[in-house]
């Protein structure tokens, strides 16, 4: 469609049941051809957007295996486009997939609990039927979390969360807020702002993931350097388990025992499912700056990136992008790396941080623009401003998923995947990544692959690689060789013990790199705590033990 | 002793058995007596100094239960000074029981390994003899800690890894180091000033406690905003389980499950022995900068510390001394509350903080004497500079172990405790806690006693109070008289949700506490995780499960 097009409202726009985000935001059919023709070995034309009723008359979507009980009737739907919806996430594999029509196992049952009791009674009634329960918030797991693929259960059923989307309780003073883990990133701001705060928490999937999924997955936010993961930003949490619910104190610190939330943090839905949180939050930011500064040699920029970690100027944005991401992103066209540097406070001016970063930038090599100028900057949630290549790069970032699915439909393979090592490692590790993805995409496809790398986040001691690979697919097996590629990225990690995810989550598609990496004692007591509060295994089976 | 007198080098010193610190250190008798004539109702002359060998003589002290293994003699001493003064912590019960020849139950050896093998081995000995094992750091829990308090073990082995001292690695580029667990904060330091980095951490028992003992009691450090907890610093952990050995990947970040690392912070020698861990670093500060405020109301600079904990300026150190404990540290005398700030930074110069927040302290009437203006800073690690106030306040957080030791040698309960709760509970918390606690020992023992409060660390969400309290003692019953009180303010902590310890940890003094405060859920995945990381119970029986 159109960009300049008019958008219906969000509560009248349908999202997409096979790719990401909004249906009407995917790239219409031309935009597609285009795209596919800048990558050699791609289709003439694009792969027809699917259809659910496909999936009915193929038999791939049938009668539940299980009836709702009467009790529960109300907060079940077994409507075929809700489960097919429900049934995986969207990562390269799971949009490559529901374009061919084979989709993974579909959910019996959808589920949209309204409040913690829904949640113990739905977990009541699965535990005493067989029944797999994949809690679900937002869908944009792009490493197999909500979806079931055992064979073990007599059924499975979607646990919906975004019904439970209220901000409860906001306590001003302490800057801090209840918060019920459906809510969606969008929702949650807007009931903030109201009163001057916010959570500040913007992962690309913002508008598609909920407060539930960022706790469970541990998700990576906004800022790039400091206290970024959500884990910090944690006050107190719920969570119902099938032996009874969690609830910890709101406190803003303490020393008791190991801590109860972090057992919860990062347990993707295999513990228990998080109901809600108190939250920390931060009054929104008055001052803002940003800058981009491009390099030519890479290295040079990498170490600019790793002096202005170490210094405590604390950037809220400090991004590499390769000189290929800054390409594809619009950033830079001549071939340089660039680096999206941004500072914000609520109280100080931050335009003398700004200044002092360049400097650092410069004395590696960095060029910044001084007609441009350090510009007031533009976040997801709306407020003003816009360097050009800060703009750029942002507004490509939100767009990419979007993008990358009209490149799955011309058949091609188009995926990211991320990691984080400490600093020693990381020149090598990217450059390695580069080279045996790159050479593993050309012997398999004959055409040469795109592989590019930027930084997510970046810390004193190491920094998050992401890297986008973009490759001709094969007719028909795109999934087999997005995994044979995916293993081969994996080798790499693990050889320079790089994590094999850094805010992706482990889900299913990172399980044999997550056994390799930790450690085997840790997974003993990890199986051990999931059998005490899942004796009967019914929580997001395959994820994390079991 | 008095003070001038030039001290023995450190490796000549003598450690108290009975004790805080340096035996050298403690107040004489004269000194102790003028003490107690300050606080009505204790003794006219000071408790004798204690004797190992009266502890022989009165058969508290008898041959050990179990004989070293001749493949192990070589790491075990049953030496009864050694045995005696690792028999307990530092807490002031403990230091009341060994002043009346009443210690609690002393280890049959000291085992000093000198790398993780020795560990295993000694626990593999240990599982297979009935033998609890106690690991002990520097022995300055507070808590009760490092006291086996059961009946249930044959023997006991007090598992002591000073011996396991040494910066291993040192990453310059990335700003970390492989430490060994037995490293005491100066000697841990003194290994990484070469480098020209620093772990900076300085909890008050710097000098006395390992960096293992941080780890397994998520110790708070010496930055009083921001990240401050040892939790933050870690990087990768080894820890010695009875059932293998848990090597954690260095990361600067990772999201792959729940953090194997936070399920041994905190775990308090009840789920495996650390052994070393890679720490993140700072390079030195070289811009300090620090001041003192003082305000005429105490609920006045609540509002102030809080402000400044959710300002941007981040100062390193926030201390609120009410007029109590301003008094009794030499920083005011004449009934003001005073704010000890502190700045500092490796790169940025820190004058224009402090002084916005010297005009932040104003808005709320705190007063800062302008003569005297911002002054370099001095530091526990011999740092140069010091503002007076904060000097003064500095050199009496260091001494005030020692002299609490010489009150309760004069019969007097002398104690400290802490805890922390979010803003909207604070000022009612610090209250009640100075009223009720105030009021119980007046009711027990006639006289009324000295209730005072710090706030140590403060957060943008709340604050941690840290309460000391000097009263008469009764004679004889010292011990159970603050069992009382403290269980006094454990109630009240209750009541309010403030949690149990902020960085004391929970220890076997605190599990009552600790068990109404952790969620049962997560009580139950700990018990599991404990039954299959140490299936026959021998470490630290008592602490947090079992």
């Amino acid at each position: 469609m159109d960009g300049t097009t008019t958008r219906p409202a969000p509560q009248a726009r349908i999202r997409s049941w096979w790719g990401w985000g909004w249906a009407d935001e995917h790239p219409a059919d031309a935009e597609c051809v285009a795209m596919g023709a800048l990558l050699p070995g791609t289709l003439a034309r694009p792969l027809p957007v699917p259809d659910v009723r496909d999936l009915v008359r193929g038999r791939r979507l049938g009668a539940p295996a299980v009836q709702p009980p009467a009790a529960l009737a109300h907060l079940l739907t077994a409507d075929p486009a809700d489960r097919a919806a429900h049934a995986m996430g969207k990562a390269y594999r799971d949009v490559a997939r529901a374009l061919r029509g084979q989709p993974g196992r579909i959910p019996d049952l959808v589920a949209r609990p309204t409040g913690e009791q829904d949640v113990a009674d739905l977990l009541d009634w699965a535990g005493g039927h067989g029944t797999a329960v994949v809690p679900y918030g937002g869908g944009s797991s792009v490493t197999g979390g909500v979806e079931y693929r055992g064979d073990t259960h007599r059924a499975v059923l979607s646990l919906d969360l975004t019904a439970m989307r209220r901000v409860l309780e906001v306590d001003t003073e302490g800057r801090a807020a209840r918060i019920q883990a459906g809510a969606l990133g969008p929702d949650l701001e807007a009931q903030l702002r109201p009163h001057g705060l916010t959570l500040r928490h913007f992962p690309q999937s913002f508008e598609f993931s909920t407060l539930g999924g960022w706790l469970a997955t541990r998700a990576g936010g906004h800022y790039a350097t400091g206290p970024t993961r959500i884990d910090g930003f944690v006050q107190s949490m719920r969570v119902v388990t099938p032996v009874g619910t969690s609830g910890s104190w709101r406190l803003p610190s303490s020393g008791a025992g190991p801590s109860p939330d972090r057992l919860f943090l990062g347990s993707e839905g295999a513990l228990g499912v998080i109901t809600e949180a108190w939250m920390r939050l931060r009054e929104r930011p008055r001052h803002k700056a940003s800058a981009a500064v491009s390099f030519t040699d890479f290295h040079a920029a990498l170490r600019a990136v790793r002096d202005l970690a170490q210094s405590d100027l604390s950037p809220a944005n400090c991004r590499l992008l390769d000189a290929g991401e800054a390409a594809l992103s619009g950033a830079a066209h001549d071939g340089s790396c660039v680096l999206v540097l941004g500072f914000e406070s609520a109280h100080e001016p931050v335009g003398g941080s700004l200044a002092r970063a360049l400097d650092l930038a410069r004395s590696h090599g960095g060029r910044h623009d001084a007609d441009t100028g350090p510009a007031p900057d533009r976040g997801p949630d709306g407020t003003p401003g816009g360097d050009a290549a800060v703009g750029a790069w942002r507004a490509a970032f939100l767009r990419m998923p979007y993008l990358r699915d009209g490149l799955v439909r011309m058949g091609a393979v188009a995926e990211t995947f991320e990691t984080a090592a400490t600093w020693d490692r990381v020149p090598a590790l990217i450059d390695a990544v580069r080279t045996e993805v790159g050479a593993a995409a050309l012997k398999a496809t004959g055409h040469p692959a795109t592989v590019n790398c930027r930084l997510t986040h970046v810390y004193p001691d190491g920094a998050a690689p992401y890297f986008t690979v973009l490759a001709a697919g094969r007719p028909d097996d795109g999934v087999a060789l997005w995994d044979d590629l995916k293993a081969v990225a994996a080798e790499v990690l693990h050889r320079y013990r790089a994590t094999i995810t850094h805010h992706h989550a482990v889900g299913r598609d990172h399980r044999p790199g997550y056994d390799l990496q930790r450690p085997e004692p840790f997974a003993l007591a990890l199986r051990a705590a999931k059998d005490a509060l899942d004796p009967r295994g019914i929580l997001n089976p395959g994820v994390l033990v079991g």
